[in-house]
């Protein structure tokens, strides 16, 4: 059987299925410490025999083979997982192969094996939900530099009409400071679930993620951008940020057909974790 | 002997050298027609044996080896060139095997073999000249996804205080249209050269590159950033460019010591043609 987790800052997601990605078994509980969350992680995957484990982490994580940090959470706010080894512990409890990855990576993997990105090579999988992050996948793999993307903290134009502070305590104007969920709701000042699809307010959460997808555009020249998490459930956002983006590339790079290139997640909230359990898949397969 | 070819807008420059990438001969001549550029650039390699020329282009090219616009010039503003099949009428003329890439990717490759970015594997080499343009070498081999990448084109914040419209054609608030030469001189309607090292003009300069900077760090994840170009002549950008980056990223991520960062190019003007070379040496290595 295969294994996949999908670490989140406030929830962690284990599941179990078969060698064809037919979920088994699923558990759910809310991040608390590290010893406790890993208990529970340890405790679920202890019941099924399986032979390889896809993890999606929350970050920032070490994502480079070889070194010290590698399956390490990093500096992360979250005082009680800094520099928590989340993958040697897991390793020595359950004695299973691991892949180790980002929880937004392993939802770009989910959906290039079986969602809204199959058959393709290049694509950049965004979350717009409590935080802005991307899991970038060129040529088939996952992009990495010196370590993996912080897509979310990019720089945008704030626009004159929003007074908005931004909600991100690094930055002034960054996506995530101006675009994920907490900061519609700092600024409006209700939940953004409850937000009507004619308010303004997603004109100009669109022009914000037009320009996150302009920029991703001109550096990373992917095939296609999925777009998920809590926010984009509203629908609306996609032809207002698909119509802004045309007017801002402003025929300086030739994008594919619109409805082609900004679409909404396959998978839906399934994606990290199909995707750990197909990169469970491949571990298995490569042995 | 090895051969080589940066292709610019403006101008041309073609050497050849030794194995040793020891310049034995150099020629410099301006960007007229396709037919007009490449009759020269044939002559003068028809002079020398050379087994190999690497090419580095302006753009946008193709890049995609097997695509129908592989060695083409595609949508440029210089509509001579547009569509122009450079790779292939100099193979057809040369009959020597060609590396064919951007004007930005030599430099950053010739930076990378025997300039400021030797022994790195992940690294960008910025040109802030006439246009901005980045060469971007991730494991040691140039990023590309759908195609190259345009990040002279990213969209910056711009100044309160600055009420320059940008100098780009197609966008509001690019890289390109605020901080590239025509920018700053069609701002201050002066040389760019004669503006003296102490005015204000450089912090805001040295503000749009540390935001340029900013992005790149976030999506990228380079090792260094390299910069070139006929602005970068002002040396006082370096420490600004460092500050100003410091003070955005607010240790969001942990950065490299930045004198190590942020540098200027290690080979000068030199960097695309030995780039080019050193890429001639490959492909003759490779057969
Ligand atoms: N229907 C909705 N419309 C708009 N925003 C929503 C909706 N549902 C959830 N959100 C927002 O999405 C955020 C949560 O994102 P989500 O992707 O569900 O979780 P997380 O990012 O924590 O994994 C919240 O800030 C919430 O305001
Ligand atoms: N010493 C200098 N100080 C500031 N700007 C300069 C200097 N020298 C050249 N420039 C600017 O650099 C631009 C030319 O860039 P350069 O890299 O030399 O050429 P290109 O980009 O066309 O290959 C011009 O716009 C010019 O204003
Ligand atoms: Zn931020
Ligand atoms: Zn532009």
């Amino acid at each position: 059987m295969l294994g996949a987790i999908e670490a989140g800052g406030t929830k962690f997601v284990c599941a179990v299925s078969d060698e064809q990605i037919n979920i088994v078994d699923t558990v759910k509980f809310a991040t608390t410490t590290p010893a406790e969350t890993l208990q529970k992680v340890i405790a679920f995957f202890k019941r099924y025999p399986v032979t390889a484990i896809g993890i999606g982490s929350f970050g920032p994580i070490g994502v480079k083979a070889g070194q010290a940090d590698f399956g390490h959470i990093l500096n992360t706010p979250k005082l009680a997982w800094q520099n928590f080894d989340f993958l040697g512990v897991l390793k020595a409890q359950l004695q299973v192969p691991c892949y180790w990855t980002t929880d937004v990576n392993i939802a770009a993997y989910g959906e290039l094996q079986a969602g809204a990105a199959q058959g393709l090579s290049n694509v950049v999988y965004l979350t717009i939900g409590t935080g802005i992050g991307a899991g970038v996948i060129v040529a088939k793999k996952f992009y990495y530099g010196l370590s993996h993307t912080e897509v979310g903290h990019v720089l945008l134009q704030q626009q004159p009409s929003d007074h908005f502070s931004g909600s991100c305590p690094y930055h002034q104007g960054c996506a995530e400071g101006l675009a994920s969920g907490p900061a519609i709701e700092q600024r409006c000042h209700k939940k953004a679930a409850q937000i009507p699809a004619d308010n303004p307010l997603w004109q100009l959460e669109a022009d914000y993620l037009a320009q996150l997808c302009h920029n991703i555009t001109l550096m990373f020249v992917p095939e296609r951008i999925i777009f998920g998490g809590g926010v984009m459930h509203q629908k609306q956002l996609f032809p207002l940020i698909r119509k802004q983006l045309t007017a801002k590339m402003n025929h300086y790079v030739s994008l594919p057909p619109l409805d082609q290139y900004i679409v909404p997640v396959g998978l839906g909230d399934q994606a990290g974790i199909i995707g750990g359990l197909y990169l469970a898949k491949k571990l298995v397969n490569a042995e």
